[in-house]
């Protein structure tokens, strides 16, 4: 029998991701759509590209959480944390792709969120998960924290090094760049069609969201609290994310132990790539699936490994982890459903 | 037990897009890569993307050949009709991608080509099939001639105004617009990026050597000579044609004329969608998938129906249509492997 | 001494390239700047790109109208009526960009724009003018009624055919294709980058308000009412307009009479270039200049003359010719200010 | 009387946006155009953007050198050499936008190019110039080495915090992005359009031969040896440098000293724009023009100056800069000829 989910924010781009995907999941029956802006109009109302394949009618929450086993949730932030409690009061597992459970530190989240944890029992009971990094601790659990996009590609990107001690940890460096889906599908400015366009520039310089996340992360691997210099910018692509990252190596550490922690460390792993010497990561390789490729290059002048870790920020990055995630809480196959061949162009 | 198919010409645009979509086919393993230029490599040293999803070694064709029950060939026009020839001789299906069985007529065929028919024998044997519209004479042959893409996209869009007779048949008018993988992998300035983007032109105006294709599957339907002022157009995307195609109503032909005869011709057919009214067919919704979404206007200023057709150039174009002729030549359900959901974005 | 100009609307596409080119016209010195939306605000708080080079800050239309010789307005219909009626009171020439004196005929315009002349008298005084077609009527005249862009590319395009009446005039089809900008600064879900990236479809099929501007040039030129059939498309680039014409060639016309019926026309025009046998106009060859490119194609097939006209929307389309207007009612060269190189890339 | 001016490599993107900036220089007239690959041909043959503004056709360098009172090199590496000794000997000014002048450290040259000075005491006379930083050197030389792209980015938004000793000069880090213009008017695999189209990765990571160039001119600045780390990034748009740059904060130093710093040294430059705090550098705001934007951020949380610089990679990285070069060794205005405004999209 098929597990049923419902996709809570299905008009959003990560939403309409999620869709896409669990169309095509083998164990998964999409039982309800929501949508705030868009209820009781047809999911291909709002994308044509469903037409035919998706003609669902967007309900209400507590429906949709009636209908189903597994819930996700693409919601802004402050919005999952109230749906979280309804699932579990009534016995769903709950997937969140938004950011209230993913900073484990309340009064971090306050200050970078602007506000506190509305239900800080929940958040003892969630799980953040990168499944590669950890998957030990999500087995069976009722409420993930999906991470968010740059978090992964960081976090993958960086964890060997991190974890095996490779690196100088006071001085990382991570220059993001991200396709225009990654600002989501409301309209501003900054999206529109020629501001866009034949442009580029970083945004939030230093100020991005995402950097506790990223902190948090590393500081698990670490074992001891590590900060961070990240800065995001907007990439005239509709997908992918590519991470340059900068770190300083310790002495006496070489180009082989470097290659051999990624090796090792990803050895079994169907969705992360570590590339050969020479080669260079690029989200062209990635894009539609829930690939990560990671090259690694190390400038011997100045001592520093420069670590290129790419995503499509819609799938690794978004709606493929989450599903990863639900496959691993509901104890199928982790790739289940995600067994996607990057297209070439 | 799975059907082993080969890909000759695997290196190529519709070559990768081919095994792109045969590794997820159910009912299929893929036995072999063939490219000339690349002979001895790896798929995915030419295509990085498929590393670790197919890494096969591209070996020589008589080979393949051997190890197969169903060759696809993705050749320049001349390469193929020798292929054709040793594959029926050795008992296997073979369906070209290429131009050589497309057209029926040698005359015609030497007088776009510039060379005569080496095999007319296979000629007489080849099936050119757009499924949708020639299904029939498709069944258990030995030999598809898979359309173009260009003449997919028309075909499909005026069929059933053709077919009903509801339009003049002396000034047809096909506007296409295609992405650049359409014009292939090889390297041409037209093609380099800065000449390219944020560029946009016709070319070969009125010379395509898809017009003869056009017409001759116009007049088949017709069952008259049929004639196309056919214009192929450069767009800066990477996938995708639109062709908007103008044609003059015959005097009294309704709106709901039109609709019902294209809505009737299609409704059972899952890789097209005929669009509501008010709905314009956009190159976005079909992208990676086997679709054909097709818009009907009216513009009773001037008596003209104008059929919007869009298509993806590399899969119902090219890749997906050879798979769905294979399904159909082979006895499989016409649409495995091909369940694909287009990206909203 | 200079001469005096102020922009209306200077914070749209339209207007906002206009003040680009007039900072650099010899002769005229920009003297106001008007946004409703903005005002108060500096033109460079709204595009950096104006940062140090054009910095003013946004007044109200009134007291621009009292420090300028000639008004540009930027506006959307129905707003230029009243301006014009000030700005003729109190002696300044006016030209308008937008829709209000385009069309002659007040029972057209009802029809299509759902509102009659509110000024009849002033559309009697005010001129429609390409000036390659028809600048005799301009000089010294007080209000410009600066062409669309689309039907500017489809006048240049078509005028010399109609003119020698080397074509049948019932079957004239233009499909013509333009960059975002023609969309303008305002956001729509169409112009959100990843819905209108890597995408393309007509829109507003046969029903554009450009049709009947198109015929009322061509009907003036043709002596004659003659119809067309208009579908413009979305193009994914910032700037540019292709037109591709379809035209019925009358019995016995030859393409030498083509050829230099195109030619004559235009041997004296330093913004229209008629491109030699075998070359395609392309719009990456006049982007950021006041430049029309002609090819011209004969599908002797089915008789059919093919034109393609290209320009860029913004220069050409809007803000180049109204300067080249304003030269021409002002007594300026006709090119002051409008020497621009397009860049190859 | 105008200065004569030949442009050697006129073919190439930096010869031909050349071309494109002198047709309108006021003091300058193009007298000769070289290409070896195109000799005996129009330059509008190659960039039909050019037809009828600049149709001469390309001679050979002795003869163009003798035509011509300053003579602009875009040729490879090792090509420079001769033809600074012609000129020297004809008594021509030369202004090198190649690699072959821009080392002064022989030694440096060699490890970077593999091949040692052919004319080591032109090497002595040559002048390397960022206007902006070296001007002084300039004045009345004969032989200027006209700054890379990706040097120029570097140097202009570094040299405030290097001179004023602000930074660490131990761990400066330099995360470029350029235009695909970039790379060059010649084929490759990397810019066919389907493969550089929706694709982002950084390439020769630690490894460009850039980086001894960024690495002289800081070093000069800060008055000892510093070595950066450099990864220059593949952008998909034609044209722009975005260089988003890492350094350490010197202990005790405010983001008051730092703006002050920026803000002093480019006080008085017209093609250097300090942005305000909050704003940040996009390269779509110095497109097509010779300007250099620079914004600053400081991520207090790390200690870490974070400057971003953009420039058109076409002009102030390549043809623009010689052009302001030339200016200044010919004793005109330094901004003759470049007074260009953006275009806002």
């Amino acid at each position: 029998m098929k597990i049923k989910a419902a996709v809570i924010g299905a008009t959003g781009y990560a939403g309409a991701e999620l869709v896409r995907l669990l169309l095509n999941h083998p164990d998964v029956e999409l039982t309800a759509l929501c949508s705030k802006s868009f209820e009781g109009q047809k999911l291909s109302d709002i994308y044509p590209s469903f037409l035919g394949l998706c003609d669902k009618v967007c309900i209400n929450q507590s429906e949709a959480v009636d209908l189903s086993d597994v819930v996700f949730a693409c919601l802004p932030h402050g919005l999952s944390e109230p749906l979280a409690a309804e699932c579990l009061e009534k016995g769903r597992k709950f997937i969140d792709l938004g950011a209230d459970f993913r900073l484990e530190s309340e009064e971090e989240y306050t200050e970078w969120y602007q506000k506190p944890f509305d239900k800080p029992e929940i958040h003892k009971e969630a799980v953040y998960c990168v499944p590669e990094l950890f998957r030990d601790k999500a087995q069976g659990v009722n409420v993930i924290a999906n991470p968010g996009c740059y978090p992964t590609s960081a976090a993958l990107g960086l964890a060997p090094a991190i974890i095996n001690d490779l690196v100088e940890t006071d001085s990382v460096i991570i220059d993001s760049k991200s396709g225009v889906t990654g600002a989501g599908r409301g309209l501003t400015q900054t999206t529109h069609y020629p501001d866009c366009n034949e442009a580029f520039s970083p945004y939030k310089v230093g100020m991005h969201r995402h950097t506790p996340e990223i902190e948090q992360t590393l500081s698990k691997l670490g074992g001891k609290k590590i900060k961070v210099t990240f800065v995001p910018h907007l990439l005239p692509v509709n997908r992918g994310i590519v991470s340059t990252m900068y770190l300083k190596l310790k002495d006496g550490v070489t180009k082989e132990q470097v290659r051999e922690a990624y090796e090792t460390k990803y050895a079994n792993e169907q969705f992360v790539r570590v590339l050969a010497d020479g080669a260079t990561a690029n989200l062209k390789n990635v894009k539609f699936t829930n690939m990560c490729d990671i090259s690694l290059h190390i400038d011997s002048r100045t001592g520093t490994l420069i670590v290129v870790s790419t995503i499509d920020n819609m799938v690794k990055g978004a709606a493929g982890q989450a599903i990863q995630n639900m496959n691993l809480i509901m104890g199928l196959d982790e790739n289940a459903g995600l067994n996607l061949v990057p297209p070439a162009f």
